[in-house]
């Protein structure tokens, strides 16, 4: 239980993709951590990318960085509908700001190009991706996953057991 | 990695539940665990209950419970379909005679019924197959997950992190 006493937002939106939602969601609360669904809009049930489905428990302009250790994006289609709106980028921005852990794995690299925080960091995700990463100021890698800084990394749905184990690592340690 | 090292048989067939398979696949591979996804036939994908997929890579009659130190069944319908061969039950059966840890989720103690292993042992699940379980000699426990002797229980879902803590630290700690 290395999460005890930590909280994590984790964002949802239509399109998500399900492993990398649900697996990362529910290691989280395996290791303690008190999880929040984050959305557009609260209450809302959003299908997955393959049919799963997930609720957002509250609206991402009702909730600050402040009350966060980490914020976490998991991929599929939703990070491209979740850039839109800036109380999710601004939320995003300002947990970074605060030096809190940003976790970005497979297409939410889009979130963290958008909230402006990927310059200068060697950063993975999606192949469909990879040139708004480099266009953003950041070093592309093709590895499953890593922390570069306060952001951890994941590249695709293969991958959620390594992007797991360095987020939790990374949370586990972070000094906020 | 605490489970580097560790083999690790995960059984599949159609209508697993899909966050039970994929959650706790994912989470032993994380800790290093070598694991085999078992099924009646090898190489077959086969549709999860809600829209996932997964794919078997050998048949329960190719595997011998030498080549595991746990078998893990998750639930959903394929636990009802999975008890139908002797393969798949002999496999069960004999992992939990050599002492190894066996893992058992949801719909999956159905599985432990026709290996005829759960007999005298505290045992949860869906509340589906209380009444079986119960008939089988088992005595009922509603709680979210423990360990009870070599079988490890999961209850439904939700308790998929309080399942693979115990997975995990089962198979960890395990004498084989």
């Amino acid at each position: 239980m290395r999460l005890q006493g930590k909280k994590v937002a984790v964002f949802i939106e239509e399109g998500f993709e399900d492993l990398e939602f649900w697996v990362t969601v529910m290691r989280l609360r395996e290791e303690g951590a008190a999880v929040t669904i984050v959305g557009p809009v609260a209450d809302r049930t959003y299908p997955g990318k393959h049919g799963l489905t997930g609720k957002s428990q509250v609206a991402a302009d009702k909730v600050r960085a402040d009350d966060f250790d980490a914020v976490v994006v998991p991929g599929g289609w939703a990070p491209d509908k979740l850039r839109r709106y800036p109380a999710v980028t601004g939320l995003v921005r300002a947990a970074y700001e605060q030096g809190k852990i940003v976790g970005l794995i497979c297409h939410a690299g889009l979130v963290g190009i958008s909230a402006r925080i990927v310059r200068g960091h060697r950063a993975t995700g999606s192949l469909g991706i990879k040139d708004d990463l480099v266009n953003a100021g950041a070093e592309w890698v093709d590895a499953p996953a890593f922390r570069d800084g306060q952001i951890v990394w994941g590249r695709v749905v293969e991958d959620i057991p390594d992007f797991c184990r360095e987020l939790v690592q990374a949370i586990a340690g972070a000094q906020i």
